[in-house]
């Protein structure tokens, strides 16, 4: 498939965006008129600097409010157009976006557009131009892709055929069955957004809303079905107007577009597979997939397939050898009732296990920096499929040195440059030493150690990278996005989005922090930035009771909480004295309940541990409010 | 009136919250739930608070969920409403918000509502509670605030009343007039709050885009005379829900705050005179509008009555003294025409004039800190009642050293920091020494000096005081706000918001520009703050000559924009190349055209010079993304 993107949705001068194109892969780019108007390159330079970066220079757009005018409007639209077709002679480039009519249309005819239409292909024929002619979504007249189809397929020209784009046909609920009837070789562009559901008017939500392709809620894999059926072979390119990646660094939002067709062409083979299967009444299998993506005249690529991870295989926090906070994570783990399984033999790094939860304490860190989440290992079948997969996705690899004889690891960065690890087998383990003669120092076995593993792991996020993080975790780790939530904090509402696997063996909760300027909320920006890793035990009670007889410092749940707690649900006495007396939080859905609580923070690290009872399947979210609260009275 | 403010509003801990309403001076406060469960405060803590702050505890909410439920749930309900009677008494609130259920009714019976409702009530009596039942905007059943008055009318009890809340009523359209037909004893609470004009699913938009009065489309005004009208004599109370401000300033968002109740009671002492002259058929009078203000069993507190400013006074630039900057900022200015008008009597202060448009240099800036616009100076009929207004709507009294025999300005802060004077005269120019023998070492008197005069200035405002410079402008200067604008930059969109005087004497524009992180777009932030002052000149093409004479170091317009301008408005081809030749911008709408040329920028602060020609009233808008692009390459 060759892939474009528009230069309106990055960042920069006309320069800088097609650079950061080429570097991210990208096959070619649509010139947006601003961008060039604004650029000191000349037509020609731009050209020169595209054929040097192996860049095509696949479409010119927009042409606005051509159709559907008066003959003296017309007349002028035909002077204006010509003067593009010029200035696309010198920009090397053969075919221009008009998008339907929304300033000053005035004539709801059909049969003058269609005149009008072949009126200005016979001038681009002049040219060497095509015509790629698109309803826009809130076109005056014209806003259903079928319309514009009827209109261009009765101007019956050469060098005029349809552009589609997903948005303006997604955003209006169309059906997407008729794109077969249009001929492939009349479709002359496509263009594909993502968009979440919002009840916004659809101009504001397609100017500042839109999103990569798989970062939103519209069914692109089917839409883009359709088009290969039509035997379409030109590209598929991304035309996004997103307020975030206008603001964003532009290689690493290339990057994230890249990515994104990238999942879309696999989503898309896989989409063509599964109704080939469906039609022969079966699910499909591998060969049905690379049938289906080399079947079309826009082939599709895709990638090893891989399963969604089995399970979280640790969790690592770097912090500064021999630092005050480092000691305090130390004393924190063993209060958790972790046990310190000594040394890693060559590097400043201990392992720490509960039960199967493993926390490997990377010591590497320079001193003042406050300890931080900083890598995850996730379970899978098979890492080097998993690692191949991922930087097929332009996930960039993870260098570590490692010495002879010792397991290497496979990791890729995500978007805010947590280190993923993707683990075959707990191999590493054994690298460690065992622990010091005398036992651990802090206490022994605890009770529940059997069991307890890392239920899930919350990071922050920061807003620029929002979008990009919930399509690495649903591309490269096949996790999926859950509804998101807003949450109440003193510093502002926090947006949290659950990734996560089917059967919940994986859980990844991705917090966008508000932002807060130094001005501001006293709270100051590390507020923001606090992650956790949440630790699940059969029963809650015991752990907190073992818990606090080590001295762990819990999270202070104020009195205020019970009394509301109890309004709410009228728990029996007992069990709310025993909240109350552990600092535990609860809460209760339709399916079971949730006992938790919460450590004091280190650095900007916290844990949480958790009970589920029966089939609850949330994170405490009403009680989110609460620990945010008083995580920001001790931040003061 | 007695103003009130919903914790909900504010940022931070509840104690915060309670600490910053007092200081901006609200009468009470409603507590919002969630902040007092999650406060360390027990409720007498609270109680205790509120009291040593004179400040009441007016209303207790939400309570959700009570009506239109089975039988088995209502008893439910009243368990869990008797706690919060319980808490209620410790806290000392009488009042407590019933909003319309939304999440459990199903049974929509107006009669089982009322008897509800009822039983409610009698309950609450028993605790010396009264409720407040309000229709929520997106109730189940209950959505229009005469069907829950209607309810509360047949329930007919004591302790049972009606809440009315702007946004839930005018948000939906409902007609306002039958407020009236409430007996005003039966509204037990009044919230306010404003809200742009969105096309957004109703609850979204309430959550987070509720904005102040006056910061909004709402008609308030009208609203709250009809509100007086019933006899109402309760709080009026802000609930606002909005994003930014939950991350701002605790102190600050209630300053903006308390200044939008004010704006309200005098706008609402307005509206009645203007309704009573109207039925009398004429204007209202001052003695109409101090009658208005005090007819009402609510009494509307009025401000001294300021007409809009009639011009610009003066522009200050800070800059270092003896800096390179400043040197270069002389420079630029003798470049444009500007002449030295001489040193002041006491302190590093210059001034420059053309024409009509009077420039400031004060050199009173530390060295490092580049050049930037720090104060306006603003034509107004008489400044002591001018500065009286804006201290009443809490505006901050700028202090400034003066010697004896030296006019007294008079100035308030605005939201940014800049200063703003009040200015009856220009007596204080009289403070500035004459040329220095020689003349002006910059050249002669301009061609245009006897007509040119400040256009208009243009402020980057930070996104966190956008909605309270907007509030600022209009209530303190009686300035204008027109409809936003988002114009595209190569680091991301940039709204621009007008703010100006219906002659026009008077044209502000507050740019919110995109924040731009450190490891983001190489733009870096400075490309945020640029600011400019525009002069107008009754013939561009002459004063850009001029200027080039005197080698002004214009802002380099791309031939690419020139080669769009002719193709959008075929322009002769002399008049193109005298464009092209002056790097001349150039815009057209349906009543006149628009010359304009930029310089180069000094610190943070550039100079456009401009020509309106026939009635032309915008700012160049489709030329802004040009300079940002040219802007933004300089920065690089």
């Amino acid at each position: 498939m060759r892939t474009g993107i528009a230069t309106v949705c990055l960042s920069g001068t006309l320069e800088e965006k097609l650079r950061a194109a080429a570097k991210a892969g990208f096959g070619g780019v649509e010139i947006f008129e601003t961008d060039l108007v604004t650029s000191p390159l000349s037509p020609e330079d731009v050209r020169r600097l595209a054929d040097d970066l192996g860049l095509g220079l696949d479409l010119y757009q927009p042409f606005r409010d051509f159709d559907s005018v008066p003959d003296e409007l017309y007349r002028a639209n035909l002077r204006r157009a010509e003067a593009k077709f010029k200035l696309m002679g010198r920009l090397g480039i053969d075919t221009i976006l008009v998008c339907s009519n929304v300033a000053t249309a005035s004539i709801d005819d059909d049969a003058l557009r269609s005149a009008q239409l072949h009126g200005l292909a016979e001038l681009a024929a002049d040219h060497g131009v095509k015509v790629a002619y698109e309803a826009l979504a809130w076109g005056t007249y014209v806003n259903d892709f079928e319309h514009a189809w009827r209109i261009v397929d009765d101007a019956n020209h050469p060098n005029l055929g349809t552009c589609l784009d997903t948005f303006h046909i997604l955003s209006r609920g169309w059906d997407t069955a008729p794109i077969e009837g249009i001929p492939g070789e009349k479709i002359f562009f496509v263009q594909v957004a993502d968009a979440p559901k919002l009840s916004l008017d659809v101009l504001s939500w397609s100017r500042h809303y839109r999103v990569f392709p798989g970062e939103g809620q519209f069914d692109l894999p089917k839409f883009l079905g359709h088009v290969a059926r039509t035997g379409y072979s030109g590209p598929v390119s991304l035309e996004v107007f997103n307020d975030t990646f206008r603001q964003s660094d532009v290689e690493r939002t290339a990057v994230d577009a890249m990515r994104s067709l990238i999942w879309l062409e696999e989503r898309t083979a896989q989409h063509l597979a599964a109704s080939a299967a469906e039609a022969a009444g079966g699910a499909p299998s591998p060969a049905q997939l690379a049938q289906a993506s080399r079947a079309y005249a826009m082939p599709l690529t895709t990638l090893p397939q891989v399963a969604p991870p089995s399970g979280l295989n640790f969790a690592e926090i770097k912090a500064a050898d021999g630092g005050a906070a480092t000691a305090e994570l130390e004393r924190l783990l063993g209060q958790l009732g972790f046990e310190p399984r000594g040394e890693h033999r060559t590097k400043p790094v201990s392992l720490w296990t509960l039960g199967d939860a493993r926390i490997v304490l990377n010591r590497q860190q320079a001193r003042g920096v406050e300890p931080g989440i900083s890598a995850l290992g996730f379970d899978v079948e098979n890492s080097v499929a998993a690692v191949a997969r991922a930087v097929q996705l332009k996930a960039v690899p993870v260098a570590r040195t490692s010495q002879a004889n010792e397991e290497v690891l496979q990791a890729v960065q995500a978007p805010d440059g947590t280190e993923v690890f993707l683990c075959q087998d707990a191999l590493w383990v054994e690298e460690f030493g065992s622990v010091a003669p005398g036992g651990s120092p802090l206490g022994g076995a605890p009770e529940s150690a059997e069991v307890a593993r890392i239920d899930h792991i919350n990071l922050a996020q920061p807003w620029q990278h929002y979008d990009e993080a919930v399509l690495f975790y649903s591309s490269v780790l096949a996790l999926s996005p859950q509804p998101s939530q807003d949450v109440s904090s003193p510093a502002g509402l926090v947006r949290s989005q659950v990734m996560q696997t089917e059967d919940r063996s994986v859980r990844l909760a991705l917090n966008l922090a508000p932002w807060v300027q130094a001005d501001s909320v006293r709270g100051t920006v590390r507020d923001t930035f606090q992650e956790h890793i949440a630790i699940i035990v059969p029963d809650l009670v015991a752990t907190a009771k073992a818990c606090r007889a080590r001295e762990l410092p819990f999270l202070a749940i104020p009195e205020n909480y019970y009394e509301d707690l109890d309004a709410r649900y009228g728990l029996d006495p007992e069990f709310l004295a025993t909240l109350r007396e552990l600092d535990l939080l609860y809460d209760r859905d339709a399916d079971g309940e949730f006992l938790h609580f919460y450590t004091a923070t280190v650095g900007s690290v916290f844990f949480e541990v958790v009970q589920r009872i029966g089939g609850y399947d949330g994170f405490g979210a009403p009680n989110a409010p609460i620990r945010h609260a008083v995580q920001h009275a001790h931040r003061r």
